[in-house]
């Protein structure tokens, strides 16, 4: 029985080639979920587990892709806390009114992406991961607080109790939803910090760091840590895969396993430059300890699936050749 | 007769103290100012040179900073080149339409502002510099383009002759906008490049840096190069000062005169904070080239202006302590 490439790879363990997934694969960039979407709300989806495991297996159904990454969104764990989320098209998730005091951390955080997790990891040959994914304590609460990263640092500075208090619900509750995920199945563990890069390295330190390596500690499966615009925040970053985006060059830490980073907006040009784009990766990725190729951040939605497909297909062909 | 303070440590001379400005000085966080935008529109207050000199002095009375940095918009210019810009209080410049190709690039490109100029270096004591200021190319046709990253990188590889061709005339007007500044009397020049940072450094190379260095080299004056979350882009960054943000460590560049880079947000929080941060600029600063105080980033509207006071206070006395 042969574990997946990806945790293979996450684990420094030798692949026969590079695994390669996308974040956000799965949901706008697709024609069949749209269609699906024509039907039901995001949140039936997330909340089914039979359409919450469709719509994770199309992207790996039609790119032939090394992961499927659970549909979700990072306000999961947060609607499981008691606050009313509502997510709005084209501008993301918004909460009318938020009461830090009565966040309570539930016993269970999400029974249905559990049960979708069943049917995906049972559809899936097992090469293939599954990879569950968690929004990190301080970008989620930047939606929590409104996207208003001047007022959550003067929240910070003013009122360090109030805020240690919140990052450590939100790491409590997290923990035991990424937990969850890998006792029903999943291999791997993405958190994901996309404003991270607005802290100052002596911040993420005080403030924010230790809540998110406390999730990354709470599971016995290889974890994968990503952040954007977050450069100088990477001696501080945890996980045994870093996400890197697309700003730095995907060998800047050649200890570690990457993953990454060819720059999504690089996917709406020609073909021709997505090429010369991924081989530039491959050629970065000798030079590190491992390699889990992937785009610097989310599919975009205008994306044209083709080319995620043919962007697929050129890895797998290119890094199976560099072995022989 | 000596000169500024702020053109001697930008041309690596000798300085009796470090000069201290606040990017954003002028404006929203001032009570006199917000009291003459009761009688006056924006476009009033920049474009009536009594008004605009006004405005540009009055945190040199209040807080005794050693620069005037003058009152405008970065879309100042695009206003010149025949564009409709609307300020949206909270949202910034917004363009209804946009039409690449009626832009015309003027003879003059802001009369007005050069009056202005030449009224605040007049009152001015002779060791306080002028600075006047300009919006890089990129981040200025990022609000021509409706501030959308991905669809300006979809138009650099799609379209790179009509890229080209807009940064062509954006960075031939501004380079005429900065050198009708320095004839009026301004000291310095600051290049303002907010949104850089998405760009990788291939990119910025190919699509970007040029158009920018060509600004930069159009005056014969010191010029200051200020950007965000850019830190991958620095060995690419020209100017005689590097404006750093908050995110990095201030003797990154030891090779450098550097400005900044203390986070605007700390100055929400208490006093404490706000010294202790500053003296770890301060510190830090013996290690670069030469340096000038500055935040990280703009003076945030809710600042109080107290603390902006009391903070160039402690820089111009701590430094002048630190040469004895």
């Amino acid at each position: 029985m042969s574990e997946p490439l990806l945790v293979r790879a996450a684990r420094r363990e030798p692949v026969e080639r590079t695994p390669v997934w996308f974040m956000r694969q799965a949901g706008r960039s697709l024609p069949e979920y749209r269609e699906l979407r024509t039907r039901h709300s995001f949140w039936e989806v997330a909340r089914e587990p039979e359409l919450c495991a469709e719509v994770t297996l199309q992207p790996v159904r039609r790119h032939r892709v090394d992961a499927a990454v659970m549909f979700a969104d990072i306000m999961t764990p947060i609607a499981a806390m008691g606050v009313d989320v509502q997510l709005v098209e084209g501008v993301g998730p918004v909460i009318e009114s938020f009461d830090a005091a009565r966040l309570r951390v539930p016993d269970v955080v999400a029974p249905e992406l559990a049960e979708a997790i069943g049917i995906v990891r049972r559809e899936l040959p097992e090469e293939k991961a599954v990879i569950g994914f968690c929004g990190a304590p301080f970008t989620v609460a930047s939606y929590l607080l409104g996207r208003d990263f001047n007022a959550m640092k003067a929240m910070m500075y003013s009122e360090p109790d109030e805020w240690h208090a919140l990052m450590g619900k939100l790491a409590e509750c997290f923990s035991r939803y990424v937990r969850e995920q890998v006792d029903a199945g999943a291999d791997v563990i993405q958190l994901f910090d996309s404003w991270i890069g607005v802290l100052s390295p002596a911040d993420y330190d005080e403030f924010v760091g230790g809540y998110s390596d406390q999730i990354l500690e709470a599971v016995d499966a290889p974890t994968i840590h990503f952040g954007t615009g977050n450069r100088h925040l990477l001696d501080q970053w945890k996980g045994d895969v870093v996400g890197l985006d697309w700003r730095v060059p995907l060998d800047l830490l050649p200890e570690r396993v990457v993953q990454g980073n060819l720059d999504p907006a690089v996917l709406l040009g020609p073909w021709e430059r997505v090429e010369a784009a991924t081989l530039d990766v491959l050629e970065r990725a000798r030079n590190v300890a491992g390699h889990v190729f992937n785009l610097g951040h989310g599919v975009l939605p205008s994306t044209d699936p083709g080319v995620l497909s043919q962007l697929t297909e050129l890895v797998q062909e290119r890094t199976v050749e560099a072995r022989v």
